[in-house]
């Protein structure tokens, strides 16, 4: 190891992961077993789902167990429609929550879970917006299943909580907000669009590099990031070009979930950093705006006079740019906001939180190198476009 | 993926891992979380490790809680002393196990704690003898704490017991055979001597290989392997060439750790089945009977005439050759037998509870295959010495 991976560190990986066409077939075992022979079961996930009748198959495990669906789930929950949703639910004494959907989806139930009644009983605004370090607990079980492969949060330990009306995020994080059991089943990502494929799979990308180059990395963290990068490198224009082949669908949806892993360890990185005032003044989607910038900060880490990271940029650097060169990251970003946009926003870039997990110290001119470099690269290549 | 890993699979990685300098400083908080503020600690260890006084510190921690020290834990464990150990033991309600030394530490102390009054009542040699599926609980705490890099019995959910009266010997497995914690503290592998570090070592690398090479292998155990074979590459030359050196101890443990975690979930391959023979009539290292084979393992999947295992072999092939080609492998073993002894076992090396999960369907054939190539590789090669 050329920089510091730590060799003092606590893991546990509490999340068990079952996954294959039979995933379903092991919910109701898994529940009984965790909860005894009486389950009140509540799905939550999005109304395109319920509709399109992907959900079936789960619910048609359930029985004979009473189950309540809730399709109501928006893209980056509010803090206030969730508290509304929890105070309906939390009298119906639930004790297996299941996300079922992408990673917006699967936070909801995580936060849900730890807010119905018995185990938090204040409302998370009141929790949020007083910045109270409440302790998280939970006493129902916790599934997720995800139909997306690039968030990680069917494992992650961690769950994004937006307050529209204060116009902030929180996280909510800690032990009880980890999934019990993550359910793998690719043929539920075979349906994603062209566009969603590439921005979640971008998020898995960003995830593996952003462990990697992080503080926190540790031997474990790292194997689980360097596997997700090799799957990713090899899945990801495989299924671009081909969305209906099942085989890459599975590879990119064990890629997220080894990035996810490895995220849960380290958290991210300056990449995430740089990624918010993008999607918060312009709604750049999390998967552009978390990516656009991998170029430069590989470079900025090759730049590195004393060579520091030529063990960790080995297997990576190449084929990273290899592969970003030929993703329509740029086109992407273009559709959302214009590059001078951007650089003015680099005063709001250094989300000290996720920059201080970077190996290289972050300031204004290490952002400003990020930035160029990827500027550059982006003029230098060809640019697929997916429209 | 050129050949089939597995999507299609549970995965629990129920031990958690404390690791650094301040290991021991969290055992005691870690158990008084679990069994309560009233601790009874029954700590296995070997003779050396009690008398060269490295078992101290960890004992420091423990204080005030009342522990037993049983340091008469020999290499291989037999059924039988383990038998009147754990008879001799369970009325004293320990509901703390602690194996603190090598594989043969670890697995005593994973079979004691799971048959202590409370968890198992009947003697091992009856439930092994009779060849009973016996259901394994355990109901105290058990920790790992490896004094040597390369069993990975830290981690995995198995113990190997040795039934000296009968000649055989037995596997006992199960979650409850997992330990809830290993601590790992690298300052305990410095004073490994040097065959022992090359013995622990070459497990270690076995098993980072066997497991890759395995129908088991699934993603998430592809992760574990790889990254420990990048470590051992590195660190294993260095810590042959300077044992004082913590940073490298601190790998070859991570990297323990982490071809443990990998066997936890594939079991080991065909290097393994070609290997009991050689230690139980020649008394063989473990260490070097499971890798003297690994060079024609590697060649006969390289001769594939279909290409089939090129992924599998990408960043392994040729690595793992020029390692195994400056250890002092063959040197070692013809302290213990000679090759045309070694050749007149193969009609014992096909043991298909491991040859069984390797890649390949193994037969005879194979198996010459691999002795073939392992002898010419070695003769092509200097082959350091220890001695």
């Amino acid at each position: 190891m050329g920089n510091a991976v730590r060799f003092d560190y606590q893991h546990q990986q509490p999340v068990t992961i079952i996954s294959g066409a039979d995933a379903f077939a092991n919910l109701r075992g898994y529940c009984e077993q965790h909860q005894g022979a009486k389950l009140n079961i509540l799905v939550l996930t999005s109304k395109g789902h319920h509709q399109r009748g992907s959900l079936q198959p789960l619910l048609d495990q359930l029985h004979p167990h009473p189950f309540t669906v809730i399709d109501s789930i928006q893209p980056n929950p509010d803090i206030d429609a969730l508290d509304a949703l929890i105070a309906e639910l939390s009298p119906q004494s639930f004790n297996v929550v299941i996300g079922f959907g992408g990673g917006s989806v699967i936070d909801a139930a995580k936060v849900v879970a730890c807010s119905l009644a018995g185990a938090n009983s204040r409302p998370l605004h009141q929790r949020f917006r007083a910045n109270e370090a409440t302790a998280v607990t939970r006493t129902c079980s916790l599934i997720s299943v995800p139909t997306t492969a690039g968030t990680g949060a069917e494992v992650t330990p961690f769950a994004t909580v937006w307050d529209d009306a204060e116009k902030r995020k929180y996280s909510l994080s800690g032990a009880a907000v980890a999934p019990d059991a993550a359910l793998l089943d690719a043929r539920l990502t075979l349906s994603l669009p062209a566009f969603e494929t590439l921005y979640s799979g971008l998020d898995a990308l960003s995830h593996s590099m952003e462990s990697l180059w992080n503080t926190n990395r540790t031997p474990i963290s790292e194997a689980y990031s360097r596997q997700a990068f090799r799957l990713i490198v090899q899945a990801l224009p495989e299924v671009l070009a081909n969305p209906a082949d099942t085989h890459s669908r599975a590879m990119m949806q064990q890629a997220s979930l080894l990035a996810g892993l490895a995220i849960a360890t380290t958290r991210t990185a300056v990449a995430h950093s740089m990624s918010y005032p993008l999607t918060s003044h312009y709604q750049v989607p999390h998967g552009i705006a978390c990516s656009y910038t991998l170029p430069g900060v590989l470079q900025v880490l090759k730049q590195d006079p004393d060579g520091t990271f030529a063990e960790l940029l080995h297997d990576l650097y190449e084929p990273a740019m290899q592969l970003l060169a030929q993703l329509p990251i740029m086109a992407e970003l273009e559709n959302y906001v214009q590059w001078s946009q951007i650089e003015a926003l680099l005063p709001e870039m250094d989300v000290k939180q996720r920059s201080g997990n970077f190996i290289l110290p972050v300031n204004n001119t290490v952002i400003y190198k990020i930035l160029e470099y990827s500027a550059v690269f982006y003029r230098n290549t060809e640019g697929a476009s997916l429209r």
